[in-house]
């Protein structure tokens, strides 16, 4: 439990980094970076919440997780000069954070009874919209969608979490194998810059 | 009951490749053809069971939703050479899908006790909001607020099954009558470029 | 009571003109001037609904709000010219109705028994988000996120309403205090063009 709730935490604070930078790049104000730390931190649950119909949304019976995301959203603002130097320890955390977010999706998808497919859904959807939504904030395409090798280690994540629930696996065993799969996946993808498959198309827009 | 399952699934289908083939052309990642072959397809009936509070939404309890729109999302990534050649049947199809949506969707609005106008508006939400979606992730202002005769067939169809519907018209017929409704009028708009009215401003962005 | 109400559907306008305006701008088609002066409306009342999970969301089950933007769109789209022109004057009607959304949605949420941070949240939620959403779809990074002084009168106003109602003040004075607190600082800020803090950035986008 609190293992798993001290990494949710450290995740939180990672994601909010990385939208409250994009928002000092954008040369948004304090109210931007305020607001794209939250969206990136906390969209990705809310979204879950809000497909599942888990309301209030957990964001707003839990505020922890909005003054960890303001924290970070102030961090980044007083110190940007900072985060852009030690860039690689924060996608460390991001990369743990990602990992969590997927496992606490899954968990709670299951819990309330969904099955297989829509759950790995809902465990890649609390990962990875917050960093889409950041985007869209930010007037540019999702770059989950374009390229990296980021978003697929959530679906293989999740389905590797999928399994192992199935095989009745305790719940500590399931969070530290998904979480640890994930985090090593995507720092390997970061290694060695990894790409998912595109098709290759490159003619006109028909 | 099954003609308008079948309908739903050949819609769903069509939307995908919608939605997957603008991915390819923005040189999206396979992950990416996955996104928007989703939202497109089922982005609308998503949002009308959130404003309905119909949770969880119908993705997460009925797969093959999903499984359909992956179909469609893998089909576009082997195909889409194919797929933009044959272009005009996709249209076809699509438009069946259109009137499908937009009578499902003010069923589900009536049943649920919401009244005309705001059923009439689930209606073309069902039917657009997927559209919406893949445009704004693929960073174009929609397509359906700036040119063509898309939206304002599902407006005119929802008006007529709303009309309908009060004169206790029998659920098929009703199904039959505004899906074809909208099916004509959509394909007559594409065959004559039908499109909407606009104000006639030219000036600068004051 | 009745002037809240009054309040309510005067902003409700004055936030659809400012929508339709919008699309008129970007020369998108009547469903275009339409939808954005519907979600700038009411995008930031449904975003709240949907968070606390009030559904079916009030613009399905209280029709006046759809009726007042429809009519917000109608006038913008045959006289756009001369409400370009009288642009001051709704900017001072759109202040009163920033101020009322943000009482209506602080009080939804501690009505619901949010505490105080979530509900200074969707008091902002309330005011701002039909804009970002109308952004969003016009093509444009959200104005409230990188410049003007609109976001933080709300953000100061919901602080202050907390506070107030936290002093057991009654109904109609915390209304009023806090609407007339809201509406004199965005006065003050559009008048002397005040900005929010932004960090000094500069620098390529690292």
């Amino acid at each position: 439990m609190s293992v798993l709730y001290l990494l949710d935490l450290l995740g939180t604070f990672a994601f909010a980094l990385s939208g409250a930078l994009t928002a000092v790049k954008k040369e948004m104000d304090l109210f931007g970076v305020v607001v794209l730390a939250l969206v990136t931190a906390i969209g990705g649950g809310t979204t879950r919440d809000i497909l599942l119909g888990s309301t209030p949304v957990f964001i707003l019976t839990q505020p922890v997780y909005l003054y960890v995301s303001l924290a970070g959203a102030v961090c980044t603002f007083l110190f940007y000069k900072t985060l852009f130097k030690i860039n690689s320890i924060i996608l460390i955390v991001d990369a743990l954070g990602l990992g969590t977010f997927v496992c606490i999706g899954l968990s709670k998808a299951l819990t309330a009874g969904i099955s297989g497919p829509g759950a790995v859904m809902l465990g890649v959807i609390t990962a990875v919209m917050g960093g889409i939504i950041r985007d869209v904030l930010s007037g540019q395409i999702p770059s989950v969608l374009t390229r990296d090798f980021y978003a697929v280690t959530c679906v293989a994540g999740g389905i590797l979490y999928l399994f192992l629930w199935r095989q009745n696996m305790a719940a500590d065993m399931l969070l530290l194998l998904t979480t640890g799969f994930i985090f090593t996946l995507r720092l390997l993808a970061i290694r060695y810059r990894w790409n998912f498959i595109k098709a290759p198309y490159s003619g006109p827009e028909t």
